[in-house]
């Protein structure tokens, strides 16, 4: 089986899906797509490596399906309605291309995304470049740097839960159970359309934690927070399977859940309340405090820095 | 110096354009850009190891600058307009980061295509995946499959000096000149503009070999193609540094230097032969023939081939 075998074999006869803004789809030099008036292009590219973004002995179809979901989140913190999805794929042979196909596969079924092109290369360990794209309304994006002080600050999606996962997966427990839990995140595309409309425009997606990413939020917007983990539904789910400590520890600083998290004014709070859980304010300043029950509190993890 | 440094440092700092059609640039959860009314968006990925796509002791700015622009390549296979690139940097240590963010400056200077978004990760290898996107005219996109028997085949760029240099570097010549001879890779964008506003229909980048590209577009069009190498100008200047049959296989087998192959009917000579040099004829039915003055040949180098 040759490269362009593998390829197709891996990757093309399980995705054959086209976008309908599509009018020149992968397998050319590049695949060319139509941006219809008043919509704008939203882009966003992300890496996962074995042994960095999943454990060495993870199932490689479950690590891949992962991989492209992260990487859509990105568009869900945009407010975006997810089109094409690009990968360039390192594999160890030609094993890892059908797994990592499937993989893939699997996270784009029944999205209405386009896998529109992508790369592979044989080398020593598996890893998925991942670019995603899709389209917004005309300067509707939800960005970083909107939030003002006297916002309150919101919650959609669970936090911890994949943190959890993986330190179990770590230490030992290779169940179906323990893949799904840390293998099933789901990009909140839907979530992250329904918060745009209701009028947010500040979101960012937590890849790294909630601590670090509230932090780029509020240095990006020029804001302190105050996030009151009580208010946070994961807080209690936790702590019937691990400590108070070790479940507040997980939601401030476990990061992969791709949960959304986003600043309105209070003008919007019954619309948002369908979609998210407020969890906070914004305040002058430029530090993030976390607080239970009102009380400040540490928090014992801090967001993944690769090169820390 | 933690990741998020790492990347301002390596790669923001020195990359500061913003292309005039972006609407939110990099360092938010993804970019957002502008399509204007009657013009469609190109997107190609490619993926750029250390120890398959350059050696693992060549220097890392001149690869990154290269797997940039061989990127770079496939926008100018479609005739677009080269606007955005995104990139995936998996690196060794804090170094490397510099180094690549060097090469992606240097790729990058002065062609008004910005660095709109990337990922860091800390790995045992450096690599680098590229995103790039362009725009081009509503249905004018250049195409693999649009070739009929009867047309001319047109090159335009060189060939073999890529593969050329590579040999020199793995048999120890480690001079600025042997560097620059394998990085010095120019996409031929504006090139790829020019054929296209002439009338170009059908193209392909030579990164594989011109047989094996030329195969490609072969295949896709559902033609056969007979390419006489003594119209192909590099055979003459490449005989100066090796025999003849290694200049023969250079040219037809030699990948990497991301020439532009392209067809088109005979009326359009006139306005071609300012851009390309005439190297051949579309036939009917489906093989690919390498000729020297009217007689066939055979060919010492194939496409390379990453699972062969």
């Amino acid at each position: 089986m040759n490269e362009f075998d593998l390829i197709d074999r891996a990757f093309r006869q399980k995705l054959h899906f086209k976008h309908s803004l599509t009018r020149i789809p992968g397998g050319d030099d590049a695949s060319v797509h139509a941006v219809p008036a008043g919509l704008e292009l939203v882009v966003s590219t992300d890496m996962s490596l074995a042994g960095v973004h999943w454990p060495h002995d993870f199932p490689l179809e479950h690590a891949a399906c992962r991989a492209v979901n992260a990487a859509l989140s990105d568009l869900a913190a945009m407010g975006a309605e997810a089109c094409w999805v690009w990968v360039c794929a390192v594999l160890r042979d030609a094993a890892a291309g059908g797994q990592m196909g499937d993989g893939i596969a699997a996270a784009l079924a029944g999205s209405g995304i386009e896998l529109a092109g992508g790369d592979t290369v044989h080398a020593a360990d598996n890893s998925l470049a991942v670019t995603v794209a899709g389209v917004v309304p005309q300067g509707k994006a939800m960005r970083r740097d909107r939030a003002q002080a006297g916002d309150d600050i919101w919650l959609c999606g669970r936090l911890g839960f994949a943190a959890l996962a993986l330190e179990r997966w770590q230490g030992g427990d290779h169940s179906d159970d323990a893949v799904r839990a840390f293998a099933d995140v789901q990009p909140l595309i839907a979530q992250g359309v329904a918060l745009r409309k209701a009028g947010v425009r500040c979101c960012i997606d937590v890849s790294d934690g909630l601590l670090a990413d509230a932090a780029h939020l509020a240095e990006q917007s020029c804001v302190g927070m105050e996030i009151d983990i009580s208010a946070i539904p994961s807080l209690a789910e936790l702590q019937q399977h691990v400590d108070p400590d070790d479940a507040a520890g997980l939601v401030l600083g476990g990061g992969e859940d791709y949960a959304l998290l986003c600043t309105a004014p209070e003008s919007l709070r019954d619309s948002l309340s369908a979609h998210a859980v407020r969890i906070g304010r914004c305040v002058a300043g430029g530090s993030v405090r976390a607080l239970r029950h009102g009380v400040g509190i540490a928090s014992s993890r801090r967001g993944f820095d690769h090169f820390a």
